[in-house]
């Protein structure tokens, strides 16, 4: 938790903050930076840390933010920001009441990452609250407490911190948030978004993830309209359970709001890189509305609220099979101790036939195999050909509609909370919408 | 290669034979069967295989096929085929000149399969020439040469396969072929097309691998327009290069040509199921027309025609990173003799930044890495991200806009045909179009 808004120029130094005190100007207000004939209006950012101390970030009316040296430039102050940094948009949550704030907890990720100058690389680096400042439009929205977790790589997340978030969303609705929301870098948001959806089952309020493509110091970033629909939604939708918030398209400042077990990212840079895969946004955000797709769900509420199961296993895995994929893989898995993978397959859920018998003998062994499609879109049906019909006879498991990561987080989760024999049902059942009765196809990827 | 056209009710037997025989009908006939008030109207299939001999199978004007039990109906012919089986559509390729015909190579899949009706499961079955007389209309499009090179589960497909289909693939252009089709099945064709094309790279005639989502006797059957659009391709484009010839879309008849290095399956069961990934497809065709969308590439000509490199090792591996994963797994591949893997990493090429040490170990010790992203569209750039740019020094070489599965091909590829010391060199080099300078982004996924 932290209190924001007090420095009035914060990060500038050198000739950039000389020249903002000149003009009296402060972070917030909308200043005028002006080239010759050239000109830029917006509001003034604070400012990362940087070792280049000439240049300013504007925040422009289109929502980007710009970085702009002052070298050759001259600042004017256009209009002051008022009484917004007289009440600071994040305050200590003592004397919140239940319900009338939003949690928001960082754990790294580009949206929580500033860019090294020298390099053009980005580093992880905000706290919650400088993400926060970056946003003032949320005091508008919802009274914030903050909270940095922790401040890693999205690449280097793993199931042990799955459970770290969990228990720190956990404790956070416990304390009456309204909702939650987790910043998070995209590289695994969409795994860690089904780990939360399964240790939180049954959760009364809305947990959302949100990050950003490219980093909030950044031009063009998406940190800024990410965040402001993340934590409208947490506030203002009464939603229970987990989704991914992030940009709907490249061409307007909506978002769109994705089942966390339904999530995958789709591209390796797009601003709408997040879909939804066999199923529809549950809804679409801007800063103005929120407009529900899907109004049937309500949830996954389980009688008694939610059903906490923190808890990740390291013995599962995730494997997609290839022509040429060898058995081996498989052996060495069960060998190693690995308790159970998801494949991966071909079609309708395929491996090779010449799989088979080796399949059955792992699985007579006690070591668990799952079926997803590499495809992604539609869903697994073993009963078509015959060598699905084989790989069911032999103990492999099919799971339908669900995407491969998300089986294997749902995988991971079974083995650290259930008893091994019932593993099986655990999986094949629908917890938290993972797995439908029936597909409803988007039609994005058409 | 085989006669067809003799048989005038190929398959028919018992009930239905009778029925036909009553009413004067033979195959490529129009008929009506009537059920009461109801009937339909359409032409005569051949039978494929069945123990249910009640049933008669007719090809509606939408061109789906429809099997109906003629237990209770009547039977009338409508029209005859007229010259249709008088010139039979399949001849000896004895005789035919250069560039007169197509060359069609069955390998088995669903567009060469029949649904066994006790269990409503498929299994492959239908020869080249029985695909040719589910689609008549083949006689105005070409002359055909036609070859069962082999009838398998295209789940069962693998590296050394890949070298038999590349040899009879090359064998009928050496004899003169306009252009070949590879009829194959769904779930690895976009691995064969990729093998294809650098194992043919400079190759200067189309060829064009074409398969089906359901079987071609099942009403519905994607088998009929598939088939037929992708001949007229390998005939009429003079487009060279590998191509997969699909469904573009579930409302009509029209298919996408897509390059053979930029194809995925992305759907387990829709028609439209394969999508150009990170590029656009070259052409749309349907029975009446051609059209091209990418008028700029010629193919990948080399200066002396293709370079027929048929070898596949089965010393690569494909490996999806996850959060969990551990090193151990690239550890034992090194082990147990694979000569290098492609990781299929998070975001813009990443994996946990624990792994980056080890995978440098691996590096020195002779392994190759290869890294590509599991979100399919969009490329890798590991200069964004310290851990990318570690990655980087550690060794791993980074494969641009590349899929994982293509890269996979090409590895298995480059390591039969090159000295190990000169893979890395390949794989980074665009040979036939699979790695883009700049991806041109469809719509489609959008």
């Amino acid at each position: 938790m932290c209190v924001l808004g007090e420095s009035r120029l914060e990060g500038y130094h050198g000739l950039a903050y000389r020249k903002l005190v000149e003009a009296g100007v402060n972070v917030g207000d909308t200043v005028e930076v002006s080239f010759g004939d050239e000109s830029f209006v917006g509001r003034l950012m604070p400012r990362v840390e940087s070792d280049d101390d000439s240049v300013v970030t504007i925040k422009l009316p289109n929502g980007y933010n710009i970085g702009l040296s002052v070298v050759d430039a001259s600042v004017r102050l256009v209009s002051p920001a008022g009484g917004l940094h007289q009440q600071p948009p994040v305050e200590e949550a003592v004397g919140f009441g239940a319900g009338e704030y939003v949690a928001l907890i960082s754990t790294g990720g580009t949206i929580a990452s500033r860019v090294e100058y020298e390099t053009g690389a980005v580093r992880p680096a905000l706290r919650a609250s400088d993400l926060m400042s970056l946003v003032p439009e949320l005091e508008g929205i919802s009274r914030l407490k903050t909270q940095v977790l922790m401040s890693i790589l999205s690449e280097d997340m793993k199931p042990a911190y799955w459970e770290r978030i969990a228990r720190a969303v956990y404790s956070e609705l416990e304390a009456g948030a309204a909702g939650v929301v987790v910043a998070h870098g995209t590289d695994t948001m969409g795994y860690t978004a089904a780990a939360l959806s399964f240790a939180l089952r049954g959760v009364d309020r809305p947990i959302v993830l949100v990050g950003s493509q490219r980093s909030s110091d950044r031009p063009s970033s998406d940190a800024y309209t990410n965040l402001l629909c993340a934590v409208k939604f947490a506030k203002e939708s009464f939603r229970p359970g987990v989704y991914v918030c992030m940009h709907a398209s490249t061409s307007d400042p909506t978002c769109a709001v994705i089942p966390g077990v339904k999530v995958r990212k789709m591209h390796t840079s797009r601003r709408d890189a997040f879909k939804a895969v066999n199923t529809r946004p549950v809804a679409f955000v801007d800063r103005d509305k929120l407009v529900f797709l899907d109004e049937s769900s309500k949830g996954y509420v389980v009688g008694g609220g939610v059903v906490f199961k923190p808890g990740f296993s390291d013995k599962a895995a995730l494997i997609e099979y290839y022509p040429g994929f060898s058995l081996d893989i498989l052996n060495w898995l069960a060998e190693k101790g690995y308790l159970g993978v998801v494949l991966a397959g071909t079609g309708l859920g395929h491996v090779s036939s010449e799989l088979v018998d080796g399949i059955a003998r792992l699985r007579r062994s006690g070591f668990l195999i799952y079926m997803t499609s590499q495809c992604l879109y539609g869903r697994v049906n073993m009963n078509v050909y015959t060598t699905g019909r084989r790989l069911l006879a032999a103990g492999v498991v099919p799971l339908g509609d669900m995407l491969p990561e998300t089986a294997y987080v749902k995988l991971s989760w079974a083995l650290a909370n259930y008893p091994l024999e019932e593993v099986d049902g655990v999986m094949r059942s629908n917890l938290v919408g993972e797995l439908s009765a029936r597909s409803v196809y988007s039609g994005e990827w058409t």
